[in-house]
């Protein structure tokens, strides 16, 4: 079911600059139980990247209330927000645009095997890498090529491929955010200021980490740091926490702390 | 007028992978007499686009046709063509799409100001900077925030803006390529392998230069190399050559092998 600006709808203008130029942002939301899981954080990520685009979406609270209208039927569904600029006259210049267009999208849960969650994944390097652009880091906007390059490098036999910048730091997987657990204990996730989506659920994971009395590290991690860690895993909106159990020819272990996340995970619900 | 797929069409399923991803490429085309100009070289570029992304087109011959078909009784219009990878499963993978998406865009001749063309335009240089992503440097993808965010930097007292990458090299103009013309009559315009697009009109302007006996350099520029130039113009497959009669608070002359060139785009006509 697809609504657009309120409507049900399964089309969208040829003109819209949401597809001329990617000029707009999006979520992807897991919705158990009527309820749209961590709904607010998504809305506060939304809001910052059409700051950082400088497109004026007055309308979202009303937009909220839609949101959980559409949710409240629905026991186990995919949510997806896209707000984009709208149509406007030829050209890049956001000046002529009119109203900003909102895209809400409910689908079927996504089903990844459970043994994802409690074995964890084994996961590839990409070749593909991430461009420097801090205008443009960690927020989800709609110009998504270099995740569907490092995508389409690796098939089945792989959950997830870890993807670098040009400088060799490690950012993130194509569609999640890593964690690395170091031999010292010290639980450490890649900073984004340069490149790199700030997922919700990595926000909830190192918040969490806080209640548990912990800390978790946000600084550049090189390859040799993923190689040498005791544990990874990878976190999203819709995946949750899936633990690492291959990266590099190396078997990494599942230590408890990966299962008490993933139970606070499981209280969202 | 828009046909997508080849019906009239002004919508697109809102699961087209060009919304979602900016998964696509596209061209702008000038069209006169019934004629687009240098369709051969766009549809090149478009073609070297789509294999860059691996997306399988092998009708870009009947697209060939479309479009001659549909500008026969254009005298003077506006060409857009778009092909994305069409629509498929959730997520990133390219794996499970389907046919790509074919648009074409007809639309009123984009009617710059004369005075463009023959007194030149006022240059400013924009604060946005251009991201070094080689794989996706020199076609015209989808995703171009990075032309939205410099584009919305200036109104109408410039007619375009220079941007330039991370490194400090002078890169291109938000819709057009630069090219200088040094006080010791050298032709250069900037490397585009790292960021950037490859006009048309550029490989046009080259190829043009060498038929009048000279050369076009190509290689990195700073902004130094733009200031302290002779001359300045800026070319797209729309306004075609654009003296600069300003940049930066510095008067800029306009040489004859302007007007030649000028005159040898004419004949495009």
């Amino acid at each position: 079911m697809i609504w657009v600006n309120g409507d049900i709808a399964t089309h969208l203008p040829v003109t819209d600059r949401g597809l001329l130029y990617g000029d707009g942002v999006w979520e992807t939301i897991g919705v158990q139980q009527g309820k749209p899981q961590l709904l607010d954080w998504h809305l506060q990520r939304l809001s910052a990247g059409l700051q950082a685009l400088n497109i004026r979406f007055p309308n979202l609270e009303a937009f909220r209330a839609e949101i959980l209208a559409a949710c409240v039927a629905q026991e186990r569904a995919t949510l997806k927000l896209i707000v984009t600029r709208g149509s406007g006259q030829r050209g890049y210049s956001p000046a002529t645009t009119t109203e900003p267009t909102r895209i809400l999208q409910l689908s079927h849960w996504a089903n990844y095997p459970d043994s994802y969650t409690e074995q964890g994944i084994r996961l590839t390097l990409c070749e593909t890498r991430l461009a420097h652009q801090p205008r443009l880091a960690g927020f989800k906007h709609l110009n998504r090529l270099e995740q569907v390059l490092a995508r389409a490098e690796f098939g089945g036999d792989y959950q997830e491929g870890l993807v670098c910048d040009y400088d060799g730091n490690v950012i993130e997987g194509t569609m999640s955010n890593l964690f690395v657990i170091r031999t010292d204990g010290a639980i450490c996730t890649p900073d984004l200021t340069q490149c790199g989506i700030a997922g919700v659920m990595r926000r909830y994971i190192i918040q969490t980490l806080e209640k548990f009395g912990g800390q978790c590290h946000i600084h550049p991690l090189t390859l040799k740091d993923v190689e040498q860690a005791h544990a990874l895993f990878m976190t999203n909106s819709l995946i949750g926490l899936w633990p690492v159990r291959e990266f590099s020819g190396k078997q990494y272990t599942i230590p408890p702390l990966l299962r008490d996340l993933q139970a606070a995970i499981h209280t969202l619900a």
